[in-house]
């Protein structure tokens, strides 16, 4: 691995402190903001996130906000995802497309209140796309990055630890919604979400000030819980099938080739950006969509770019994400694979950096 | 400095090959792409620059291209600075602020035809704003991010190792305009402009597929010019005053703040996104506004986050950006402070890492 040069453009977070005293071996940049990839190993993180609770380090999942009257009417512009009957306290994971249909960002949208909402964006400045729209369409609505700093506690043992933070009443949030907890006299959105298939909520911290309190609380409370700090862990997700925009998808890539479909209302009543780019695609079905794939041999290094799919000398995809998987010994992957070859028990090959491999499609992700 | 994961997220680059054999030994993330930092080291890599030649990777300076009948009215409403007499051939460095009159890139426009621009980004994704605007003004126009890679030749000696490879006439085109070259039966717009003040080019490579080709041509034709593998020098741009968007400036500060008056006209005629919030601060003066600084003591750790200046006790500023310079055998610093201390001469004292330090404000940067 590279080194990475110490820069006020790759900001830090509210957390990075305790994220460096808990000994962070490396990051990622991620919506300009240092995300920890490493504290152990991977495996060994991995490991630990499927028995005890981990907590993340997920500020890069910036915010943005927006606020005022035509606040809601904006956010379904801006998704083919239908959101009338979304309450307040919901949280939906809503694909964002430009007017071609190609993916912005696919990040999860927060309905504070019916004229306030959060955007928790995967890594794009999604920001400045909701502020263009708003401002061509001379909507009524502020739009911001509020001091929001996500906290991640993930794992199963996230409840027990969240119980004695935040009182045994965060164990009633259901998945995908979010109530209002008390941390040091400060009203905290806490949702049950994240980037892990193994449980566990993102605490929304509003206030930079209150980082290193909620961080420490949390820690100490978790002791006997052997908590520790961790991050989205490679391996968990891609055996999970959670994708990551900018690896497994970009603007190239519609939400039909992302295997989004029921996520998009495509019709004469929808509206949204792009709503007419996704009604053809939804007419012509994707030509390429996103697949579990398993690559033979033994583990594979990082995949730092995309991996070329053949079909005897004949590209019909990419691998886009890679890396051994101890559980399931074999390599887990997520491809990009066209329409003639997607069916499951396909055998295909891949080129990695270390050489040709043999490469099978799979029904569906592993965990 | 910490390890960065490897990631498709963070692209590399048509050079990438180029640099690693070059022996890159650090990077920072731009634009979502790679961008090396150290050679050999900061250092020697600054006392290179200064009397050589060196080939830069600043592929991660993305083109936003806006192609059709309503490109130019777009770029013009997209910046305050008057482009009304820039001539195809010509570049324009252009503060792009949003309705707030916030900075939301400082990048280099290129005019390439009448209906056709290519916007050389700094680190944002300038694309959204820009797509999002265009979509909600219904503007007749084509954006997006074409396959266009600069690539930086400079140094006192970029003439010289220029004119091997694209004839003697690319010495001829004058500062901040471009021409087109032939390379290998490809046309490539040259413009004399970069990220030093040592002078030299950027070279726009159109199609990755050359990237490797050109790199090998450059080192090959200035073996005997000392050619080197090469990057934006944190020490030599300090000393220019090259502002760095994102350490320097944000969304949070207006033109005016970054000293660059001159570059935007307010007024009745002015029509661009922001002209009315321009024209107040304009009409009002900034209360902050960058300076040079120079910090006492011996050399000062990187700064990766913002470090408060104060008067007696009382934050008046920050610098944000901070390194050792061998030349002048002090500190140089790219400073925010308020109109009440922003006086050349004025002693203030400077919180970093390792403690208090005194520090100057200067009448301007050092080269």
């Amino acid at each position: 691995m590279a080194l990475i040069s110490p820069s006020g453009r790759l900001r830090r977070t509210p957390f990075s402190d305790g994220v460096e005293a808990a000994g962070v071996k490396a990051y990622t940049v991620y919506n300009r903001m240092l995300l920890p990839t490493v504290f152990e190993s991977v495996e060994a993180d991995y490991h630990h996130l499927k028995k005890a609770v981990q907590i993340w380090d997920v500020s890069c999942e910036r915010q943005v906000e927006l606020r005022g009257p035509d606040a809601t009417q904006l956010m379904q512009l801006l998704t083919p995802r239908p959101l009338a009957k979304m309450q307040v306290g919901q949280c939906y994971y809503v694909p964002i497309v430009d007017e071609a249909g190609g993916m912005l960002n696919d990040p999860v949208a927060v309905k504070l209140a019916d004229d306030r909402w959060w955007i928790s964006i995967a890594d794009s400045d999604l920001l400045l796309w909701v502020k263009g729209v708003a401002y061509g369409r001379d909507l009524d609505v502020t739009i911001d990055e509020p001091d929001v700093s996500p906290l991640g506690v993930q794992g199963p043992l996230a409840d027990d630890l969240m119980a004695r933070v935040f009182g045994e009443t965060v164990r009633d949030v259901r998945f995908f919604r979010f109530g209002r907890f008390d941390f040091q006299g400060r009203s905290l959105v806490v949702a049950r979400s994240g980037y892990s298939k193994q449980g566990g909520f993102e605490i929304y911290l509003e206030g930079s000030d209150l980082g290193m309190p909620l961080w420490t609380a949390l820690m100490e409370a978790g002791r006997d819980l052997d908590v520790r700090a961790g991050c989205p862990n490679l391996i968990e997700r891609i055996e999970g099938g959670l994708l990551s925009y900018g690896n497994d998808m970009t603007r190239a890539n519609t939400p039909f080739e992302c295997g989004l479909d029921l996520l998009c209302k495509v019709g004469p009543e929808a509206n949204c950006i792009g709503h007419s780019a996704l009604q053809a695609c939804a007419e012509e079905g994707p030509v390429q969509q996103i697949r579990a794939m398993e690559i033979a041999g033994d583990a594979v290094p990082g995949c730092d770019r995309l991996w070329p799919l053949f079909d005897d000398g004949r590209q019909v995809g990419h691998v886009s994400s890679a890396v051994w998987s101890p559980d399931y010994q074999t390599n887990v992957a997520v491809a990009m694979v066209r329409k003639d070859h997607w069916e499951p028990g396909t055998r295909l090959q891949v080129q990695t950096p270390v050489g040709k491999r043999g490469a099978v499609v799979r029904e569906g992700f592993w965990a």
